[in-house]
């Protein structure tokens, strides 16, 4: 029993100073890793390759390893990864064993698009509670959710013990919705707003930038239409 | 004139060979750079240091001027960069100084949130047509756009002109949305499902995750908990 819990108590450790270790590109591959396990879990395979998850991932095989690595062994040789177990893993070291009390501020077109997304129904992500500055708006009810004015954010916050903040308000209102929402001790952003949010640095935010995409996009193709000639 | 025409192919093929040669993390800092110019140039600013453009982004400015490098040579040592200069070459370079009509695929709640979208209105990047298979949204009205059935994509995409395709489906109906664009001539796509699109690799796609930011917003949280202890 007490080796139980002292194991448990390294492994606490060992996962948390993993996490501050592993480099940001990395740590998005860990998504697409998570991904693929999934899709491969559900279709009942047992085993995955590094190299069959690279296949899957336009990644190499030595790029996959180099990532798993950081969290430990898994791969037998010859075998590769147990998908179940490397799946669970995953879900601990991303943080998506557990479920995310999230709020909304902003009941516009991307605030409507996000109560309806099905990613927030299925994974551990759920909005519980929706605000709104717009006086036309609060008070409606949108996919099962009552619209709630902004001033009612740092109760509504508290009663759900809400961690992550997502803004999709019009760009020239977010700076003051960032500082609302580093006001009611939220542990966490996701912007959806193109305006780079200036919060403390102990409070991450992840910007979901559709201008960014497109701009990137145009410069991708316009690389295309140009093979290296140099 | 004889060598403006040979400065102006110059500079077509200097561009081009740059822009395969510039690592995927720089182009998407360039993306960056040209949002904060814009605000600049709008305030009236005449110049920017690379300290003043890292510092504004949370990037060094031996990065900034690495990242701007890779264009040639455009700062003045105790000056710094000219605003309008230096934005209308990224600009140039990220193919964003043109318009780009698309069209979208999809007009459930995250097309219509792109069809009310500002960025789309006020940039280059016009969504000129909307295709849609469910029967009960074809023929309605979006945001000033009528809606029409999937069927006319090919004839669609021909009128307008189309180069990128907006993937706006269920996860299901991806592949073969994907595979339509592909089929009509698309030049790239802007993905928002989860799914990932396998298309032929002069075909550049850019994804839009809700549930990857989430993911790794979570992931950036639980390292935040857990200061580095080793």
């Amino acid at each position: 029993m007490q080796s139980m819990v002292a194991r448990a108590h390294c492994r606490t450790l060992g996962r948390m100073s993993i996490r501050s270790r592993v480099p940001r590109p990395a740590a998005r591959r860990l998504s697409l890793y998570l991904r693929e396990l999934m899709l491969r879990a559900r279709d009942g395979s047992a085993t995955i390759s590094s190299r069959q998850l690279g296949d899957a991932l336009g990644l190499t095989d030595a790029q996959v390893r180099k990532d798993l690595a950081h969290f430990g062994q898994f791969g037998q040789p010859g075998v590769g990864y147990r998908c179940i177990d490397l799946l669970e893993r995953l879900r601990t070291i991303m943080g998506v064993d557990r479920p995310w009390p999230c709020v909304l501020v902003g009941a516009g077109n991307i605030g409507r698009a996000l109560l309806a997304y099905r990613p927030f129904v299925h994974g551990g992500f759920e909005i519980k509670a929706v605000f709104e500055r717009s006086r036309e708006l609060v008070g409606t009810t949108i996919a099962g959710r009552k619209v709630r004015p902004i001033e009612d954010l740092a109760r509504g916050v508290a009663a759900v013990n809400a961690e992550i903040g997502i803004v999709a308000v019009p760009a020239e209102a977010a700076p003051a919705i960032a500082a609302m929402l580093v006001g009611v001790r939220i542990r966490g952003i996701l912007n959806f707003t193109p305006c780079r949010l200036d919060v403390p640095p102990s409070i991450p935010v992840r910007n979901v930038d559709v201008s960014v995409a497109l701009e990137q996009l145009a410069f991708d193709i316009s690389s295309m239409a140009a093979p290296d000639e140099s």
